[in-house]
């Protein structure tokens, strides 16, 4: 089925213990389409400068991502320089330039408004609630946020929660709007108010869902490689989504496999630079992996 | 199979933010039985002081805990006192009294010395080597450790670690043995410096195991509930290596297995102060939670 995602592109400047990189291709919607690419078409709503280079957008079209809505504004592409150290759990940024992505505010175009899978990635959730409203009821919505929009625009993102089917979270996140440091606690809290799914991000632990009643959890991959962990949230909620997409149903079964999925893409996403490996694997490295982690997580039957 | 284990029995006195309790039964070699005697018979060596209580004697008689080797020497009994504050992810040691464990060197009763399994509960790697050239060289032979030891005995342990099984150690043990912040890349090391396999203890996040060549993760059983962590570690222990005495075996199959009830026993451990939860219930109710902890963790086949 369909899928949607509105969210940043980026030119993202980066340094790790690896080495560093300068203006490539990034953005939450991204690394999103790019990773639910490998499970259903993907439809893409997002802003670029003049300087946003052809090679990426040839490089989405290469992935069957749709494109007639990433537009071109007079201005600079959004830029991002981030740093990581040690162990790389946390980014430090060094410098946002929000450019042409700060005023940006989506119009989804009307060859897009049957998308029965939609992702509004991390961005105010005053824009999140313009693009909800433009799509239809039945389509299953999924919202992204972050500590800046639970500081400053809580009650926004609240009346957002009740206008999404699921909200994704990373740990600090779900615990910082719920004021509850227990994880299930938490995520019952977000689907009291509002959403009927929670799913929450937990890096190297894994992610967990909360359906309401229903309560599944996956740990990581294992992993002993992590060359940048930029965007693998957004490559997690992109093989979530994708795999969603492509079970055609939201029900216990299609979100325990979104979730393995999702870990899986993501897992692929902080072995390189960027968007490097991502755009390096096909949909059967992703089977291999899968396996593989269902041999490394599985119980004997 | 017969499982021994050789460890402290103590008198814990714990606050925690539900509630606070006086002189209770405590100590790794007290958890760890607890928790093991739902899988295997267990024989517990240990030492008291002339102040342990009888009604804790029969306590673990009750649960068919055979106490030969709980010897009674005069003076008190080891004691503990300890803080959980917020979200109990961390125990304050407020006072530590040795007593007669502080130079207790345990002799197996011979009896004991055909058990196949044995766990060396923490203790100063010296006394744990000395334990282990008391048992045959074809028991299975699991030790547990802690920061203490690292930092202090870190020659004698390794030592230890070339004459044992397995080592069972939480994250920061393992990463502080090993100088590796990535877990797989820890547990390897571990591997490679004497044991056939090594078990890392992520509290709330699970647990895996390495054995050479097969890593295998697990999440932790979703709990809303922690209300007194004590013993949790231990309680895993012997839930895990409790199961593999049942077993009779040590593979993939019987590992994993373990891994999953090692997680279920310790969660029922935090849910009320010391060993009160672990008095409580039955396999049954183990059974039954294992059974929801399959429906909450395991994809679809």
């Amino acid at each position: 089925m369909s899928l949607l995602v509105v969210g940043s592109t980026a030119l993202d400047s980066l340094k790790t213990p690896h080495g560093s990189v300068n203006s490539i291709l990034g953005g939450s919607s991204v690394y999103f389409s790019l990773a639910a690419s490998f499970f259903s078409p993907v439809r893409l709503v997002s802003v670029v400068g003049e300087d946003f280079p052809e090679k990426y957008r040839n490089l989405l079209k290469e992935k069957s991502i749709d494109i007639e809505g990433l537009i071109e504004k007079p201005g600079k592409t959004f830029r991002w320089d981030g740093r990581y150290k040690g162990a790389m759990n946390e980014a430090e940024t060094l410098d946002v330039q929000l450019n042409v992505f700060g005023d940006f505010l989506p119009d989804v175009p009307d060859s897009y408004k049957d998308s029965s899978f939609v992702f509004l990635a991390n961005s105010s959730p005053h824009t999140q609630l313009h693009v909800r409203s433009q799509m239809p009821q039945d389509a299953f919505v999924l919202a992204d946020t972050m500590n800046l929009w639970i500081e400053t625009e809580k009650g926004a993102l609240l009346e957002l929660f009740q206008n999404v089917d699921g909200v994704v979270l990373n740990d600090d996140e779900v615990r910082q709007v719920s004021g509850e440091h227990n994880l299930l606690r938490a995520g019952r809290w977000v689907c009291g108010h509002g959403p009927r799914c929670c799913v929450i991000k937990k890096a190297e632990h894994g992610a967990m869902f909360l359906d309401r009643g229903t309560e599944f959890v996956l740990p990581g991959y294992p992993t002993d490689t992590v060359y940048d962990p930029t965007g693998a949230g957004d490559s997690f909620a992109g093989g979530f989504l994708g795999k969603l997409a492509e079970c055609g149903r939201v029900d216990k079964e299609s979100l325990s496999l979104a979730l393995a999925y999702g870990s899986v893409v993501a897992s692929f996403t902080i072995e390189s630079f960027g968007t490097d490996r991502l755009c390096e694997i096909d949909r059967e490295d992703i089977e291999q992996r899968l396996e593989k982690y269902k041999t490394s997580t599985q119980l004997p039957r």
